[in-house]
């Protein structure tokens, strides 16, 4: 690739984002929105400004790393812990009943069961980079719904990993091994349990011997080496690697150069972080949209679109804890972002899903995106400070 | 590619390059040597343990543009014009005497004259990268050789660029036009003289302007965006990158929210600039240094590396101004680095030069930039406060 191709592509994404994410601000929403129609508006759907690359894919890939790390470090353990058994009950609500209603309706539209199954799956992801980054965008990280929220959006990728492996696993075999599902779930359980008591004990001490060094920009390059070598182990088990991210960033707050690494991660996110959301936006197509066309899906979107948003919204009601608002919590597991497009990739990879039911898909799984930060917002705009519980 | 092997890339080039960084200035080195080996060791030619990809390959490339865009940040134009004339009478001998003696002694080594001036060509690269890495390293970017050194690398670009042209012009055509020529030097000079005229004029505004917005991280996005469009600029008129980045750095200073700009890049710079020097060293194949493989090109690399030696630290007999030591330029003028890798790569595309003396060219080009850090980081100790003069 010519270098200057990937200058003049960044240029025009910080610029868009930054414009669209003021221009957002300004209107009473969250930046994070303005980013996201900023890459719909620049991406190939549109205007073709700005065209995906190997190299853009790594630096949004690094932005949502940066950002889970950043959401770690303003989490702490003992507060997620305390909301782990309310984090876990919205979990497998947030799971259970987007398959099932997923299921439902496709069946109701003479769709065969796999296919029905694996459109419920789908329906099931939850995007926490984009929850996180509009409850970030706020100043709600610090809520009680926020941090029920967070839980059960780690939670649900550990649960969606293992329906992914079902369904695939039927798919390929036609038959799925409880034995398979076991080590799956037992995998992700012992990266979480391992990595943050391991990490918790061994961080402070390295911290401290990372503080004698003399070089330059030591703190922060082994701060996001910690965040990246989790990210990478967490992957190489099959998570998501940003959840391996959000651990180091858990970690890295248990020590006492926390304020440190937190004040200089601050400018690194400020730029990668936007390359994720405008990268995410960059891949709608509107086109997908338009009711006129002759394959139009429209019908499949309205109706999928209908069940995702109802079916996470029903979370709100597996909220049994004190001082935790319901509606935040539905809203807030409603973004599929860029883990549904992961759903819905496999399975037009592996044949279940045809091209149409894809594009439909996509375009649910975007508008369940974009909704989301407008409500949120407007949810805690409309209760001012009431909803902080 | 596997996002984890882009993670676990990126984990092992920043751990490879703290600790042998550390370990250099424990030896009274400067990191960034310590860089370039990591890269030599971690690198295909050694263990292999990191390859090139294209997102690598960007993220080095961002880390150099940062480098010098901070370099640009601590400079001060009116030091540099200043010390203009003195610049460019070092440039020149920079130029001239490395293109003559990488002749003659090519010619004396039975080359055909083409390839004895391309190689000529090859020796007058300097690369500024590393220059101003060390002197940044060493606390002496403020120095008076310092500023001559930097000024001379900028016109040293320009006057390369001409060089590469008129060999090139040779190579493919035969001939080379006066009007070519001129043209490439007067888009060069408009460009550096346009760029920062008006930049000084419309960044102090836009930076007010900036100012008042009110999304989070907005000082810090539209600054790299102003070294990542003049970059990308300098790049389409045909200089390297990197002087972009400069320009835009030095315009920057001039502007009331400097020490913020210098501040939040800063953990950024700590990111992405040891990626472009581990990077560098990666390119290093020690098995092209092996005196007994049968196509050897030992006697070639000792006579080009020791003209290539001498020839630059001839710029320090052009040394005129008061106050301005003779050593600093010389070494300071000696690394070739990644300009002097292009060159020989244009060689090796063109075909004038051979497989056997592309490696060579790479390993002197190599050599030059490796021995710069300790030599220059020996002057300053030897004679302590002294060379600042």
């Amino acid at each position: 690739m010519d270098p200057a191709e990937l200058l003049i592509g960044l240029a025009i994404i910080w610029l868009a984002a930054k414009v669209a994410g003021e221009a957002m601000e300004r209107l009473g929403q969250t930046a994070v929105l303005g980013e996201l129609l900023a890459g719909v508006v620049i991406g190939p759907g549109v205007l073709g400004l700005v065209h995906e690359s190997e190299a853009l894919h790594a630096l949004a890939e690094l932005g949502v790393i940066i950002l889970l790390f950043e959401v770690g470090l303003e989490s702490d353990l003992g507060d997620l812990l305390k909301s782990g058994p309310q984090s876990t009950l919205v979990a497998i609500v947030g799971v259970a009943v987007p398959l099932l209603l997923g299921f439902v309706v496709m069946r109701a539209l003479d769709q065969p069961p796999l296919v029905a199954v694996f459109v419920g799956a789908t329906l099931t992801a939850t995007s926490v980079g984009i929850t996180a980054r509009v409850l970030a965008d706020l100043g709600r990280l610090q809520d009680a719904a926020a941090k029920v929220v967070l839980g059960a959006a780690i939670i649900d990728d550990v649960l969606g990993l293992i329906i992914l492996a079902v369904v695939t696993g039927v798919v390929q075999t036609g038959s799925v091994s409880l034995g398979g599902v076991t080590v799956i779930a037992g995998k992700a359980a012992l990266f979480l349990i391992g990595a943050i008591a391991l990490g918790i004990r061994l961080a402070p001490p390295l911290v401290r011997a990372v503080g004698r060094l003399k070089a330059r920009g030591t703190l922060i390059v082994y701060s996001v080496v910690a965040a990246v070598v989790l990210a990478a182990a967490a992957h190489a088990i099959g998570l998501a690697a940003i959840i391996g991210a959000f651990a180091a960033g858990l970690i890295l707050t248990r020590t006492e150069r926390r304020h440190h690494v937190s004040e200089q991660i601050k400018p690194v996110a400020d730029l990668l972080v936007p390359i994720f959301f405008v990268a995410i936006g960059m891949k709608v197509e509107p086109a997908a949209l338009n009711p006129f066309a002759p394959d139009t899906q429209l019908t499949v979107i309205i109706v999928l679109t209908a069940a995702a948003i109802l079916s996470k919204l029903a979370t709100g009601l597996a909220v049994y804890q004190r001082g935790v608002h319901r509606w935040p919590v539905g809203v807030g597991m409603m973004p599929r972002g860029e883990v549904g497009l992961i759903f819905a990739g496999v399975g037009l990879a592996t044949g279940v899903v045809t091209a149409g039911l894809y594009s439909a898909l996509v375009v649910t799984v975007m508008l369940t995106t974009f909704a989301a930060p407008p409500w949120l917002k407007a949810l805690y705009r409309r209760s001012g400070t009431r909803l902080t519980g």
